[in-house]
């Protein structure tokens, strides 16, 4: 496995490939890789003859008191994790290569950032969209594969996509989950034990919702109302919004009528979890 | 000449383009082309082994009230003065295709945006930077052409470049003038007969800022009273803005001490013109 960290190496071996004729598929992470990244890059293998994971803990799309010093890293793991999955490229850059000085373009999301963790996160999505796209036009990828979890980013990435013509498909990887429903995130190693146990009300309340919907329940009160009182039975937890909202404008929904996302931010301790599912009546 | 339409048309053509070797260069206009466009086609040729003129009348960089439909239009002139350069392709796409249903990102420039032209047209170099950033994505030139009578344009271009690392080299094209000065622009055609005899007042007023500072002086206010007063003396044209300010950064500066800009915008019948000249101390 190669490992670049210079912006133009990258650029110059992408062009090289793509001239050779073979199809490049980007997994961005930020790095501290679990199953879900990994399931991220064996679909990677599948959808292009190289891969590429970029690893870049983002400092755009934290706002000033958020985890982005604490935020887990061990780029060693990650590079033997890589490697075992044959990786070709590890694109690794520092923070003064992808943020010049002076650097002041940005590219804003439009409605689609103002939902669900957009609420409480202002910012984070503008600094997901200016990073995306700086790696897009640095990878230079035919496809690019995105998580689930992250449902919100997903869709944001892909109205990007279309908005700015990036000639690259987006791939939205289902979410991996612990044996016990948790949705894999380098953030749950900051849950301790106790948290840890506490944690499982996520993904409970995800398949109560699912339940009341097979039972016949449509109006979206009901549902968001159980699902809020599912995490709240649990004294660790803190709601911090439950959504039921449409998939593609991520407006708010009053009934579930075909497809639906359920989507939720949940605070335990110092963690702020996120999870998803669509629901289809 | 090529004449495309379809965007995914143009990425195939530059794809194959590029991976046989051959260098792009893109000369992006609103069309209704003069000699000031020629001249960057030209420095395209000598740029570039493929030459690509985008002519796209980009609504978004016009605010509510601007000239947006009156703006000059004449594909058919266009064509054929390309076709004489021996241009390679005209990408030319309907404004459906560059703005897809549902088109909610932006490309925000930061500081560089809010000085000069940016104070009386919000929004407008949004309007610029996203639709350059389609259309690089689109075109994936080697290079790009841009004038530099729209130097706030040219150099919030650079930024984004360097920015969201597009892999383009961008060149400035020095401004040309009609043969009493005016600097080309297509819309000089707004002019009746008289108003184009005032509009030489713009030029004139940047030559006696430059003779000023040979003279010696080098106080900001004083150059630019000196510019508003000559622009002042034509009863027909309305200063909008003068300015004395560092070339890169565009911030105003107090004093010319090496390298300064000179911009200014004046309001002339319907035209609303804008020149610049770089003065050195």
């Amino acid at each position: 496995m190669k490992v670049i960290e210079k912006v133009s190496e990258m650029q110059k071996w992408s062009e090289a490939e793509r001239c050779a004729g073979r199809r490049i598929a980007l997994v961005p992470t930020m790095g501290f890789l679990h199953e879900g990244h990994l399931s991220l890059v064996r679909e990677g293998k599948k959808s292009g003859d190289r891969v590429v994971v970029s690893l870049f803990v983002n400092p755009a799309q934290f706002a000033p008191g958020e985890d982005y010093g604490s935020y887990p890293r061990d780029l060693e793991r990650d590079r033997l994790l890589l490697e075992r999955e044959r990786v070709d490229v590890l694109f690794h850059p520092p923070a003064e290569a992808m943020y010049p000085n002076g650097h002041q373009t940005h590219v804003e999301a439009g409605p689609l950032g103002r939902f669900l963790c957009g609420l409480s996160r202002p910012g984070h999505f503008r600094g997901v969209t200016t990073v995306v796209a700086k790696l897009f036009n640095i990878v230079r990828p035919h496809v690019a594969i995105f998580g689930l979890k992250d449902y919100q980013q997903f869709q944001i990435v892909r109205r990007m996509v279309a908005d700015l013509h990036f000639d690259i498909e987006i791939i939205g990887h289902p979410i991996v989950r612990e044996k016990d429903g948790l949705a894999m995130s380098s953030r749950n190693a900051y849950l301790d034990g106790r948290e840890r146990g506490a944690a499982r009300c996520l993904h409970r309340s995800l398949k109560k919702a699912a339940l009341l919907v097979r039972q016949g329940e449509r109006e979206a009160a009901r549902i968001v109302s159980a699902v809020k009182e599912e995490i709240e039975r649990e004294p660790l937890a803190r709601v911090e919004y439950v959504s039921l909202c449409d998939p593609c404008s991520l407006e708010e929904l009053e009934a579930v009528d075909g497809e639906a996302l359920l989507a939720l931010a949940v605070r335990i301790g110092k963690a702020r979890l996120i999870d998803n599912t669509l629901l289809k009546a």
